[in-house]
């Protein structure tokens, strides 16, 4: 491959990569009446990355975790955001994940593209330090914006308070700080009647 | 300042990001018909810095680059964006964006809004290898943009070659290959038509 060859890969992801910011979630923004978009939701968790660190049970290192959340969804531009508590789709997502992991960081240059692949692949197995903070800041943002709204996605789905708590085992093996602000966020929820 | 109300001003700070989502500049994104937002901007600048760094004149450690195009824009949450090519708004710009720094950055712990806050400022005044390689990738990713929507933004506004152009230096003094390829695509733009 020349270095012709390698920029030419490189900037054809970044512009697939734009596709990001046309991917709706569930979770709606704060301040406008719409859904929030991958893009946006990344960039999020890096912002909660630099400022929250410190709470972190294992160090951590920055780079590999901003890296990590960054890149952490862009499989959802061929497989679609699932919901966290849509049982049907949950059940084929590991599958069209995988599938769309392999064309999307196919498009890089081989050793760029395994390195990210395998970010994403120890995101997903929660297997390392940055791993778990990556995963515990991917659960309590949502969080974050669902409570600071009311609880409309929530009450738009009729999440039930259990089914919300059972999704944050993963908050506590990545910091313990935010998996109690998770708890509290959600007693406060279901007390407010936001959560069923 | 003990625990809790530092843990309570990170959240706040955190919180206060979700204004990002909603502050729209010219560049439009490329699958749908609306403006990119400043924190879809910020992640793809933070996606072209992991994928593109090889391409630095100097070489940089890649946590203060993706720290720095991370918050770079947030100053606009109170100053809004000024379009590059807007002479008033301009005039006024550096006074708009200091006064928002001092609230932004204030409402974090301080060693850690004097830190970011210094990243900005060096983004600003492109005094270090990040905040010139910062800088050379927030000039061409909306080159990018712009060039694989047919120049929309700059036929909106009736942009000239030479507006384009005269802004490419910080590209050059960032990256000499980003600059050559911010070159080549105003050079095409131009002979479409794209450009006046």
């Amino acid at each position: 491959m020349n270095d012709s060859q390698r920029f030419s890969e490189q900037i054809a992801f970044l512009l697939e990569m734009d596709k990001m910011k046309n991917i709706y979630r569930q979770t709606r923004v704060l301040h406008e009446d719409r859904a929030e978009n991958d893009a946006e939701h990344a960039w999020h968790l890096a912002m909660l990355a630099i400022v929250l660190r410190e709470y972190a049970n294992e160090p951590v290192d920055l780079t590999t975790v901003l890296e990590t959340v960054l890149i952490h969804d862009i499989v959802e531009i061929d497989a679609g955001d699932t919901y966290a508590y849509d049982e049907a789709g949950n059940a084929t997502k590991a599958e069209r994940e995988q599938k769309a992991a392999e064309r999307l960081y196919g498009l890089l240059p081989p050793e760029q593209g395994e390195r990210l692949k395998r970010l994403w692949e120890e995101f997903e197995a929660q297997s390392t330090p940055e791993a778990r903070f990556a995963n515990a800041l991917d659960r309590i943002q949502p969080l974050m914006l669902n409570f600071n709204k009311q609880g409309e996605a929530w009450r738009a789905h009729g999440t039930r308070r259990e089914q919300v708590m059972g999704r944050m085992q993963p908050v506590f093996a990545g910091s313990e700080t935010l998996g109690s602000f998770a708890v509290s966020l959600i007693e406060q929820a279901a007390e407010a009647g936001w959560l069923k």
